[in-house]
């Protein structure tokens, strides 16, 4: 037997204490008694579309194609950006159009629509909860296997951006940047695991810490000892066994580092 | 075919660190392995049943009717307070009787019973955590399409509050308070979107903060303004474009605004 | 009808922001689409295998038999540490071999196997997210009703620790320790309530605060003072009524306790 319904997916920046995800589950659940929802975060920091970014890229890739991400980081909720639907690597994606799907577009390509069929909208449509009225019902509806293009027409103009790229500075040195820092208080860095991959003399340069160890493992460093390694994300962090590196370096994302290969 | 089993959901102040919530998940399904449990918030600041009740009233209408919703901010468990079942608007509530449904009966009416089937509850019955050994287990079994007769006589004593309305101090001037204060930083008062809605000259003071713009959405905010909102809530809200507003008023919940009209 | 799947249960120290659980679920459901993945916590403090250890060894008696527990509180990913399956109680729990079962052995007894069927674990295999790479996917078919021979040999030599127990430093005096502080600051001591259940003078010192009183509920005590509880945990509570116990002894995990009965 097939599942009677695909899997909706949750980030977003609504926090956990208020009633805003609770109150788009019953939407959903309304629509679709049969429904699967399944967080991915709604702690993204308020507003950080970057953020947002980051996140689903890293976890969509794991859920079954044909699962229903919502992504609703919306700072521009009620104003004249759009709501959008994404199919793409086969799975959907519904966000507002302000970029928070660029990292799975450039990913995978794939088409993005511009959400216009209101008469799945809950009314009165407020200006400020398009997650309630708009994004919820919208996933509800695609979830009980209707098709993408019940929802709305093709778009190209829509809204995207590159996460910042590490700058070559002269022959073997970078500048990058920190685009994360993690619960654990790992420092996730822009730059790749394979612009380290052939380094003879690796050296990482953090506001006044130098780190030289590239470690295999978090279990490898001494205690307070910061070193390098290639994280789940793909990208090179700066972290320390049993503790925080972001402590340690006193670090916040978007501090540069420069790393010498 | 209808679904198996009525949805429960889950409104506390047990937070989401420690095993509470996961114990009274493991029991819900120990006793019903088809339920659906749903989080709308378990977040809620300790002891405080006033922001349960907003809480729980934002969120259950937009769930299937016949949900279970247990709402459990109890400082007196173990003592006197009965646990009651309240039938409203199609919807069941489970909730130890301090108030905690005040604004979803104000709503709705519906009866309120005095929760007695002890042949349901746990044993040995704690007298700190009745989430575990009374709510979640008579939830467990409520969700299997049982009457709330079942359960326990109809009281009509049980405890209710209002939430403190604003006051008219002149012709035009109101002096509200806020609510609550949400993860964005949006201060929601106690005024109704419409109290405000014939205003001339609109003019609300928070501390030594004077706001005169009303907006529509968030984004219509230039940086760094505060304006005020009709939210999603039915609420007057004071919000700022991208930013909190209680940071730039220094605001928390019970701080007075003085509302010209 | 039998359910088609185990609950698969999580307890770790990722946290709720990152998208480290939400990856966690995804590859769980596109192993087993019909897998009900059910949260204890995910908000233990980083590499904290104590908290670990005793949340889960809360909350799995209250599940139905057959549950898959995932416990991942595990600073040694990447190095030698194994893998491990523990059959205990009915109950399954995976987990990285730390001794963040300990309580849960130490109560049930069990048999604890290697976890070395590398054909179920993702490829490539990361050194820093075996939660995703290893537990998630043994987890997923684990809760399909394998059985747990097709992971792994059972082993004797895993770890284990004990939880520290009070020292008797005299005849009726005991020196116990704070060995978790709750959401609402209840500060939970190593000391059973049968340890003080003769008690005829029951005199409790934390910090410069000397307790004397034994309350049956919260609620029985007055603004601002301390007292003792039974906690549903089974331990001796220091308490509060509304308000936070921590706070009022400025306490802290690991904190010393006098107690003479």
């Amino acid at each position: 037997m097939p599942p009677t319904s695909r899997i909706i997916t949750l980030t977003s920046d609504f926090g956990i204490a208020d009633h805003y995800v609770g109150t788009m589950r019953g939407v959903v659940f309304s629509i679709n008694p049969e429904a699967r929802v399944v967080d991915i975060s709604n702690s993204i920091p308020s507003f950080d579309v970057l953020e947002g970014a980051l996140t689903i890229d890293q976890a969509y890739r794991y859920f079954p194609k044909g699962t229903v991400h919502l992504v609703i980081v919306d700072p521009g909720v009620g104003s004249a950006r759009r709501p959008v639907l994404a199919s793409a690597g086969g799975h959907f994606f519904l966000a507002p159009d302000n970029g928070v799907l660029s990292l799975v577009l450039a990913r995978e390509g794939g088409e993005v629509r511009h959400v216009t069929s209101s008469h799945y909208f809950l009314q009165p449509l407020s200006n400020t909860f398009h997650g309630r009225d708009i994004f919820a019902p919208v996933a509800a509806h695609l979830s009980k296997n209707m098709e993408a293009q019940k929802f709305g027409e093709i778009i190209t103009d829509f809204q995207r951006f590159a996460v910042p790229r590490p700058k070559q500075i002269s022959a073997g040195e970078l500048r990058g940047a920190i685009i994360k820092v993690d619960k654990f208080g790992n420092l996730v860095t822009n730059v790749r695991a394979e612009e380290i991959s052939n380094a003879q003399n690796l050296r990482i340069s953090i506001g006044s810490q130098v780190i030289t160890k590239l470690a295999a493992s978090y279990a490898e460093g001494a205690p307070s000892e910061l070193f390098c390694i290639v994280g789940s994300m793909g990208y090179v962090e700066i972290a320390t066994n049993r503790g925080s590196a972001a402590k340690l370096c006193s670090a916040a994302r978007g501090m540069e580092v420069t790393v010498l290969t």
